[in-house]
């Protein structure tokens, strides 16, 4: 049976975190037996902020592999491959950015968003701006049509269908088919201290390959309620990070609804609910985090992962950029 | 002896004309003894302002190629090769974007001015905004140190410098050279309409395979000084198109001067310096017309010389890439 074509990836800008994992490897892992899945260790997307420091970007190609298998992606059931490593990427981006105006790439509100936060003002590096043409090449080079990303990424899908409907269209058929988002059923993961976005380099993320007590550490960090002083006080849920994690991945959803019911009213003390938080995350990352340093110990065949699933993915792209080249009737030599 | 790299090339947007020949065509026939060189047929440049017809592009790289072993361009003393088919090109461009930012893009003098002729306004194409750093890579991709332009490309070397200086300034060594732009001694040719651009689209173009009768009628057509009704009034040779070509193509440069001098004076008819201007011109275009008849014959050599020469190309600019990968320290499969 044909199964959809799925296509994902990260930055390899850091280890992951579980932020990563609430929000797209636990899906992965749900799709992988119903969808051809690639995982694509971005590298070259990652350079397009990071151009001052290419030794931290290859430094993670590593680290990111590393958590793929860690949390269990199956390399004979997905396609682990490096991106700098696949030319006809770079080849595609370097054609679809002819088929999209400088002024819709600065109108794409995910790119808005990102350059601001990033702080870039003026000076944003051209590789920056113009990654959605890179990212419609990601796409296309497999012919995926499922792509999951975090809900202010789905604006980069659009730009993927745009270029793929002008391609189209100048080739007079359907090489290119067009993709849709799935959003992950949970959203972002909060910092641990509360702040919206979890990162390594904020200091406020769980890393996949964090110690029991550096979990415990986090848990014990983690912001709550600032107005519920005393355990008798009420309490508020929503903004509160322990809740929060616990709806990300406490499995009891019964149990925990009244736990929250129990809070609201007042009774119930911060440190037992980080105490069930802890628990939930120690079970949950035990694993991951013995399985990573097993891996660890075996450089080679993380290698080999990315080398064959590189090979398989060459071929892959190869093979839409020719059909692309030919579409539109490029000169073949 | 090590000779130096010289990179030229020309879009492949419509056959070469008397134009080319005068500002870059006749230098390269010069320095091919001297220089390794290599010229790029410029397909995927060509599209950065040409993706809503591909064909057009397609169609030329055989025109281009003609013109090239037309004028005498001797393939086993050069590499001619195709842009497209050279992935490392497009793998460096990707890469470079990284290190050059949106606005300095958009302070080129160059790409400023030729947005403007292009009429592109808010729609700029963004594989055209980027296309310096698209040719940076062209040119590094080489290690070439020459490259012949035109006066207002010059900026395009300055840019090619710039990110060649980055990249050698992040991987702490001297992987890249740097180029310098030859500026041929004769500035651009002006159309036959005295327009200061000679292009085929503008119909103002005599070009490399014109019959004996395009060009008589191209001279006669020719702008000269619409204040010289009669033979003996004084006439303008500044502005006088047929003083510019005269100047550009005519080998006798006293004779030349003295008919300036009559014409100046008064006493000397547009008819007289026509015909000499319809000699010089068919003297000039006649091997040439020959010649292309000829390789137009021969489909198969013209491909060939494409293929071995893309070929030769692709060793050398992959070679350049790995370097610049290496330099960088991005991850090695």
């Amino acid at each position: 049976m044909i199964q959809p074509i799925l296509l994902t990836g990260d930055r390899t800008t850091g280890p992951l975190h579980l932020g990563h994992y609430a929000g797209s490897l636990r899906s992965r892992l749900d799709l992988l037996d119903s969808h051809e899945t690639y995982l694509l260790l971005a590298d070259a997307q990652a350079l397009t902020d990071n151009a001052h420091d290419p030794e931290k970007v290859r430094r993670n190609v590593i680290e990111v592999a590393l958590d793929y298998l860690a949390v269990g992606i199956d390399p004979t059931k997905s396609t682990i491959c490096l991106q700098s490593h696949l030319p006809a990427l770079a080849e595609l981006s370097m054609l679809y950015l002819n088929f999209v105006s400088v002024a819709r790439l600065e109108r794409n509100p995910t790119i808005k968003t990102e350059i601001a936060a990033r702080g870039f003002g003026r000076d944003i590096p051209a590789g920056f701006l113009c990654y959605p043409a890179a990212q419609a090449a990601d796409i296309t080079a497999f012919k995926a049509t499922v792509v999951p990303v975090g809900e202010d990424q789905a604006p980069l899908i659009e730009q993927t269908n745009e270029i793929a409907r002008r391609i189209n269209a100048v080739a007079g058929r359907d090489v290119l088919p067009e993709a849709r988002a799935i959003i992950p059923r949970s959203g972002r993961l909060p910092g641990v201290d509360g702040r919206a976005k979890m990162s390594k380099s904020g200091g406020n993320a769980i890393p996949l390959s964090a110690t029991p007590d550096q979990i415990s550490a986090a848990v014990r960090a983690m912001f709550t309620d600032p107005a519920h002083l005393r355990v008798e006080d009420p309490g508020r849920v929503e903004g509160n990070v322990v809740f929060t994690y616990l709806d990300a991945f406490d499995p009891d959803t019964q149990t925990l609804e009244e736990l929250k019911a129990r809070y609201r009213h007042g009774g119930l003390g911060d440190g037992k609910i980080k105490k069930r938080l802890d628990e939930i995350l120690q079970a949950l990352v035990a694993p991951i985090r013995n399985r990573r340093a097993e891996f660890a110990q075996e450089p080679d065949f993380v290698l080999d992962v990315i080398r064959v699933g590189t090979e398989r993915a060459r071929v892959v792209t190869e093979a839409t950029k020719k059909e692309v080249v030919d579409g539109l009737g490029l000169f073949a030599l």
